[in-house]
Formats: C-alpha cells, structure tokens, sequence
C-alpha cells in the first residue's frame, strides 16, 4: 500500500522491528547497570572492573604490548 | 575464596555476568544494523528512519511544542 | 635523549603541545556551555537552540531534501 | 525586533556566537589531530599516548589507589 509514493508497510515493518530490538538493547543495558549496582553494594569498584572487562576483551599479545610501551612511555616521562 | 584480600569468586561472577549481557546486547546491536541494511537495501532513507524513530518515542505533546517552538525559530531566523 | 629506546624529550613535546591544545579546547566548550546558559537565562529553548545550530550548518539542498523525505515518511506512519 | 513574539535579534545574536565558538573548537581539534599525526609520523603510539595523557590529568594519589586496585583485581581473576 503505497502512501505519497512509498511502500508505508514496508517502511512501518522495518520501523517496528527495530523498535522491538531497540527495546530489548535497552532492558539489557539496564540489566548491566543493575550488575553493577549489585557489584558496587558489594565493595567492588566498578570503574576498575569496566577496565578488567576492557583488558579480557583483549587479545593477549595486543595486551602484552600495550602494557610494555605503556610502562616504557611512562618511564620516559618519570611517570613511573 | 580470598586472593589479596578481595572475594576473587564474587568479582569473577560479577565479570562473567557483565560479559555475557555485553555480549547478548552486541547481538541486538548487529541486529539492528542488518535490518537497518535490509531497509537501505530496498530504498529507504536510513537517516530519516532514525528520526522517525526519535519522534515515535516522544510524548505526542512534547512533540508538538518542540515543533512548533523549532518553526517559530526558524522563521525568526529566515530557515523557512 | 633517549630513555629506554625512545625519544623521550621528543614524546614529551608532543604531549605537552597535546595537553595544552586539549586545555583551550576545554575553555572553548566552557565558553559555549555559559552562552547557551546566558541564552537558557533570557528564555530561549536550548534544545531547539541546537537544532537550529545544526540546521544552519547544513547545505540549503540537502536541508530541504530530507525536510520532504522526513514529511514524507511522517505522512506514510500517520505522524503527521 | 521581535518576530512570532521572540526577540529574533537577541537569539541571532546567540546562535551566532556559539558558532564562532565552535568553529574554534573544531580549528582546535584538527590541530590536537594533526599533532598526534604528526606523532604518528615519529613513530609513536597515540593510543598509548591517549592514555599517557589521561593518566597526567589525575590526581597522584587517585592514580596509585586505582593502579594497586587494577593490579588487585588482575590478580584475583588471573590476569597478571
């Protein structure tokens, strides 16, 4: 059914099915937050563990690396 | 079980269940682009269906007055 | 003058001239954060603000085009 | 002079210095680009140059406390 020239089912079917993933995206990163939340009532600091789940994404030899040259730049600007 | 002092179990099942929503929500994110791909491959303005869906998601009211506020600065301005 | 391999005096300019380009650059934002507060003071909506900004920067052409698309697309899902 | 009721004048006059604003901070930022190019030319790494910076923006003490924190955690989930 074509509306001022276009195919509004279509459009409205693609408009809806992301709606519906946006929706779930959105209860999961509630639910993160809320892990956090838990964590955090726990002691933990989330802060550091955001940069452990950084640091396990990472491929290892990539992390190696960086770790390496971070340490070396740091020495080279008395950060050490 | 305590390593250097911190509960090392509740902090990796904290971690885990953080990785596995990330990971859940990636998904729907990949989700969302393919079917924003799909919408692209048959024609449609991807830009203006994320508008659209912006404007789906306000308050019909809100909406209005933002609207009608944006005409009233445009034509203050000469953008009509 | 190298330290640990590298050229740690070089680095260190970088850095600095990085930093101190970063700190006029924080100035800037600070500046317009208190022009839209000074414009927010006098009544004006800064959200609508905004958009203005971003419809002025656009092409004239390219503004009218997707101006019609979205009146389009907003006329096929009933948003009109 | 208003128009539609709003003073026209007084919101030119606040569009038009945000712009000048942020087109200085957009100057700005292709210079912070291009210095880090140019770093990039040298032989640096500008990611570990990014964190560099962001490590000498933090407080000493900050800085230490979230370094033992980082190592604590790395530890408790094998990750030294």
């Amino acid at each position: 059914m074509a509306k001022g020239g276009i195919a509004a089912d279509r459009l409205k079917s693609f408009i809806e099915r992301i709606e519906r993933l946006e929706e779930e995206k959105a209860a999961l990163a509630a639910d993160i937050r809320e892990v956090y939340a838990e964590a955090k009532g726990t002691g933990f600091d989330t802060k550091i563990m955001r940069q452990i789940i950084r640091i396990r994404r990472m491929d290892k030899a990539d992390r190696q690396e960086q770790e390496e040259l971070l340490a070396l730049y740091k020495r080279a600007l008395d950060l050490e």
